[in-house]
């Protein structure tokens, strides 16, 4: 048990070093909005994503100082989607902090993004290795591809299928990389890498549907964003899918759909109904499905304390509250 | 004389084949907003950076395969800050084609961007080269970091200084990428790479003279966007600027930088009298200086015809009618 403790002691130790790796990236008299976006960073909640790099690294003994590139460029490159994805939501609040497109306008939001964009590339072609460069570039490629089609859809979200290919490419993918890429900083083969990915995936999957369960059962404080975020805009999220599932004769997921159409009282009426249903513990039970999923992959690993670290995060990820 | 001839067949050739990795990077039938990225490339003049790309690797002996993905990644490189560019400008027309945030909005303009820009990463990717994605890296900062300053300057462009800083990071760090980058994918020295770049910063930094000259003496139909664009939105360029220099009674720089406070009576008297000023011509001469030195940069590069078709290219920028 010491050594467990001692592995997530050297974890929290390197994030330390993403922090500060990160915040170096950014000088915040540059620019207010270069000051802006170290606020954002700074504010940066749980750093999930180098915690499994730097997890992951540790498990499979890849080469630690491109590791921390790679942890860093991770967390950059997430920071950047968030500033675009907010733009394209036209979302007021971030991290309990004003978003770029809100403070300014959608030019800074652009350009800020960019920045963040272009850091993280500078970051992850610091790792000097080609496989893991490769593997960056075409993940940023699948989360871009999902948003332009999502963005695309005229129908948006209708089915669990759209769904999950959409949070796979929104989300899951940057966790794959997280928990994947490291392999390739070490002499792990194939099959470990595989291994590595479906854990990340797995979580990232878990990760998002947690996420889209609180956009329905959350408290404003602790999200940093507002409650039914997601309905409002008229995006459908899981919970939702699920309710209309269990309730074919509400006549299908396009009533919310179409939430333009209908008012606020009866959207948050049926935002009640739905957070008061059966459908979040269901939502809630797919994401574990995605964990079980995650830990299968998580068995190819090598056995240890930092296996049990990328475990207790997987944990985590359900649990977020505890 | 027919060497010549045959090394720009040579460079035509090759440049019909990026043209077709270009497309062969976007698929039209994915969505709307792909199909219109096509449109937009296959819409894209003159080609002047994958030309000079091109060229310069002849020149030098480049690897011809790794050469072919840097000149496509330039220009898939041009396209994203293009589309990224017209969204922070709010700019309704692209090569006579109406920009992706009129048509449609500013979320499908920063997705599409974002997605020209990842397949940007991709072919750079494909050159295998680490000093080139490096340089490709370096020069994309070097441009989003441009951009950022000019959108956090309060007062913008005031004095000669800030002009040449802004299009040196706008502009000439991409044809400095295009005449440099070939370098690094031959056997050439130091020397060479420098004088390389050194061209390409030249003709970079005339081609955006003469483009900012346009904007005053042009006909909408040739540029396939508004004539006085720039100065409508407060961007003062070098025309402008030396107006001012020449006519000190005037107020300075400041009359047309809040054009926001003049109507357009007034600003359209002021662009006519800057027109026929002798301020055109003199914005010109400086285009033709950095030409010069341009080409005191390409002196260094080995003599051949290849070296004779990127000195044509330089004689092009500055005389874009002939």
């Amino acid at each position: 048990m010491a050594t467990m403790v001692n592995s997530n002691d050297y974890v929290l130790g390197k994030l330390q070093q993403v922090d500060a790796l990160l915040l170096a990236q950014v000088d915040p008299n540059h620019s207010p909005f270069e000051a802006a976006l170290a606020n954002l960073i700074a504010a940066g909640g749980k750093r999930l994503r180098p915690r499994i790099a730097l997890s992951s690294g540790l498990a499979l003994g890849a080469d630690p100082l491109p590791l921390l590139s790679l942890a860093t460029a991770i967390e950059m490159l997430h920071t950047a989607s968030l500033i675009h994805d907010d733009l394209v939501d036209g979302s007021l609040l971030r991290r309990g902090i004003e978003t770029f497109n809100t403070r300014w306008s959608s030019a800074v939001g652009v350009l800020v993004g960019d920045l963040a964009f272009t850091r993280a590339a500078r970051l992850i072609h610091n790792t000097r290795s080609f496989p893991v460069i490769e593997m960056f570039t075409q993940i940023m490629h699948r989360m871009v591809e999902g948003e332009v089609t999502q963005l695309a859809r005229v129908r948006c979200i209708s089915n669990r299928e759209d769904y999950f290919r959409w949070i796979d490419a929104k989300t899951a993918a940057l966790f794959e990389l997280a928990a994947g890429a490291p392999a390739l900083l070490s002499s792990a083969g194939k099959d470990t890498y595989l291994a590595a990915c479906r854990f990340g995936r797995g979580v990232g999957m878990a990760f998002q549907i947690v996420d889209d369960v609180l956009d329905f059962t959350g408290d404003v404080t602790k999200l940093g964003k507002p409650v039914g975020n997601d309905s409002r805009q008229g995006i459908v999220t899981l919970p939702a899918l699920i309710y209309f599932e269990n309730h074919p004769d509400m006549g299908g997921v396009d009533a919310l759909l179409y939430s333009g159409r209908i008012n606020e009282s009866t959207l948050t009426g049926l935002m009640e109904r739905i957070r008061s249903s059966e459908a979040i513990n269901q939502a809630l039970e797919t994401a574990h499905d995605f964990i079980r999923d995650a830990l299968e992959g998580l068995a190819y690993l090598p056995d240890g304390p930092e296996r049990f670290n990328l475990y207790l995060i997987a944990q985590e990820v359900v649990e977020p509250n505890k």
